[in-house]
């Protein structure tokens, strides 16, 4: 088969060669081998879940320090592991387009079992549909995700004190970066490449050190900027960032300012931001330090009584400069 | 807001506003309504749990007795309920072409949320994305679902012994005609509507009578043919249907016959198979029939022991006629 037709989404023999040759010889395990309606999952230890769904329509599917697979695979490990989750299993539901390469399709399913491997979750579950030609682009993949909460802990936004700190993991924007190198429209050689990667090891390590992390969120579609502005939202605090604390790379900066955009407000997929007691925060950032995906983790800002719900940002050169929400974002269909 | 832009997509204030005006508005509860990464789920009360996932592409949106959202809801349902599970969670995941009608995402979104309310499934968590202008078909929805698994009830094809018998909930072949005169496709007046429904409370019927309930399926893409097909792929049986037994609408036999259609490969979004004891047959049976979607259910064939991993039917003029597995369905894009 060198090309994916309308006949491998619909139920009959080429369904179930695609499915036995591809997906089963890749994901394997014992319980996605049984193709039944659901997957059976035994042996949750724990009274309380984790779920979450995210679909991935990424454009280009391969970029630089990534591609489709891996993306939805961390994307959804990533949003179980912020609420102290681990990641357990995970579902793959496949749009196809119908045209699609084979051997593109082969090149993403490897890539999503080899994340699904070093994160160590089983792919219980998927489905595959295909549409026809011009109705999706090349390939649309969601993948939903059960994670096992830890006894006893659960983050959420209104654990969050005044006085907490703000540590980000590492250096904003290179997803957005990476994509737009990978679309041809950046104008402009670069090296960039994507942060997508799984923050489940880090969390660990955060959360193996201290007992006073409030809240965790991975900051991707909206940026840092952005998903600050979420969490503020009608909260009873504000945040302040110090802008020279806020780790760029150059060549990030260099782009941002030919393109005129904001780093700020560029996504990320491999970038957690934490709010830990000012007390716990110097600890914890030694622990993010000492992991591969935390080696860049810095201390960017506070939470303070006022202003309430808003961001702002310490400049450089003294002034407050107020982070609103964008509008839109500036980039379509980066995840 | 008159139409979906990019932005709706993008994780800015119009994202914001899409989730709370529209998702927050309708789906609302207490897990949802924290909008975090995850949904943190408790009182799982089984140490086991069913997961499936279903990507619905149905063209068009809005057909005879039902829409994407419905189908959606209720696909994912019927998933879980065929394992002998108590549907408990979903989420709900949407890809939309830039450029689609507010209004006519607002009616899926309460056709969802009627779905789900009267299935008793709580929407804990969702996923927007938008991809431009012909870049998909309007909107495609991913539903994963988690149900609570029976204790002690584990319906596996394994459990099938020749003698059981098999029973069909009701007449075949209705979603599959009403798509196609949703598309104009007919040529033809016909008043069929698609069968879509919840088929928990059926099954719930059925179980409730019988501990003899080996395995159950809902028999949508592939059709009665295509799905006991997969029952019997590399079993120690077959199974024998009886034609005359299989129930089928006068009107749907007549589209059948007009466009060259087998109903036994057509799809259906509301009915199952049930294999159990002969001993039990019965007794199933009456149950189902006692409940509003088992009302036509029939006995239709029996498990044999020769020949092997076959489907046969028994025709009403005294012949064998072997049903194969299609290479691919009549119809793309059903479900």
């Amino acid at each position: 088969m060198d090309r994916i037709t309308l006949g491998h989404g619909s139920g009959g023999q080429l369904s179930h060669e695609l499915i036995n040759k591809l997906f089963v010889a890749n994901f394997g395990n014992a319980t996605l081998n049984q193709l039944e309606d659901s997957a059976v999952i035994s042996q949750v230890k724990s009274n309380q879940l984790a779920f979450t769904t995210d679909s991935y329509v990424v454009r280009p599917l391969f970029f630089p320090g990534g591609d489709i697979g891996k993306l939805a695979v961390y994307g959804t490990v990533n949003d179980l592991a912020v609420m102290g989750a681990r990641p357990a299993y995970i579902s793959v539901g496949l749009i196809i387009e119908e045209g699609l390469d084979f051997k593109t399709l082969e090149e993403i399913v490897i890539s999503i079992k080899k994340a699904a491997n070093l994160t160590g979750v089983k792919i219980v579950t998927g489905d595959t549909k295909v549409v026809e030609h011009g109705s999706a682009d090349k390939i649309f993949i969601n993948t939903s995700g059960i994670g096992v909460m830890r006894e006893g802990y659960r983050p959420a936004v209104k654990k969050i004190k005044p006085g907490d700190k703000v540590i980000i993991s590492g250096t904003i924007g290179e997803h957005s970066i990476a994509i737009l190198s990978a679309r041809g429209e950046l104008g402009l050689d670069t090296k960039i490449k994507s942060d997508c990667a799984s923050l489940f090891s880090l969390i660990s390590s955060a959360l193996k050190v201290s007992k006073n992390i409030r809240f965790m969120r991975d900051i991707t579609r909206g940026g840092l900027a952005g998903i600050l502005n979420e969490i503020v939202d009608g909260a009873n605090f504000g945040i302040g960032l110090k802008e020279g604390d806020i780790p760029v790379k150059m060549a990030t900066k260099a782009a941002c300012e030919l393109l005129g955009f904001d780093s700020l407000y560029l996504a990320n997929e491999g970038k957690i931001i934490i709010f830990v007691s000012a007390k716990d925060a110097r600890k914890v950032l030694k622990a993010m330090q000492g992991n591969s995906t935390g080696r860049h983790a810095r201390i960017i800002g506070e939470v303070v009584k006022t202003p309430k719900s808003k961001v702002f940002l310490n400049t450089t050169v003294g002034g407050k400069r107020l982070l609103d929400m964008l509008v839109a974002d500036q980039l379509p269909r980066i995840c």
